[in-house]
């Protein structure tokens, strides 16, 4: 898998910086928000370093399916018993920061739009 | 695959309620949202029924993939040339109001939170 030693998320997976970790296997890390926009407010990456869901070859989508079939169980057991919303921002509209893609997970209250 | 003969997004699928597509094959439509919330809110749905991620089988998992690998593409031929964000509602929480998954995307202007 590739990572990118400027990309923060890339330095998260690693360590180099500190996360409060809720789930990790060998595709996948989830991790509190450190600025959270909602009651309970998650960020999952894959463990591959990618930009855009426009620059994903074959084996990065599959990444991306494998978050969804997880993702689910991550947010009941995260206080989101009663439904979450997923988020990917892609590029500068849409206010992406970070360029290595992430879905935020975001629930533990009724949400507005 | 699966219709739901109640389901609003089956009904679009099928002709029988009006929308203005902007995308159609096989697998999926993309149809603009009648309540947009941003300049650009288009919706994208699988042509087969089903509710949520956490109910979703392998094919219907796939069927996801398939839309996350189109979606860029038709967001940019849709006004989204400086990005979009997508948007997957699950349950009350998130304030899912039709039962049939689909995908906000959202953009055309700058999107706060």
């Amino acid at each position: 898998m590739t990572k990118n030693d400027d990309c923060l998320f890339c330095k998260i997976i690693d360590g180099k910086i500190p996360s409060t970790k809720v789930y990790e296997d060998e595709k996948m890390l989830v991790f509190k928000d450190i600025e959270p926009k909602a009651k309970v407010h998650l960020l999952a990456i894959a463990k591959d370093h990618f930009k855009l869901l426009s620059e994903m070859d074959g084996q990065q989508a599959e990444l991306v399916k494998y978050m969804l079939t997880k993702i689910p169980q991550i947010a009941k057991e995260n206080g989101c018993e009663n439904g979450y919303r997923i988020v990917i921002n892609q590029g500068a509209d849409a206010g992406q920061t970070v360029f290595h893609l992430h879905l935020h997970i975001l629930g533990g209250e009724q949400l507005g739009w």
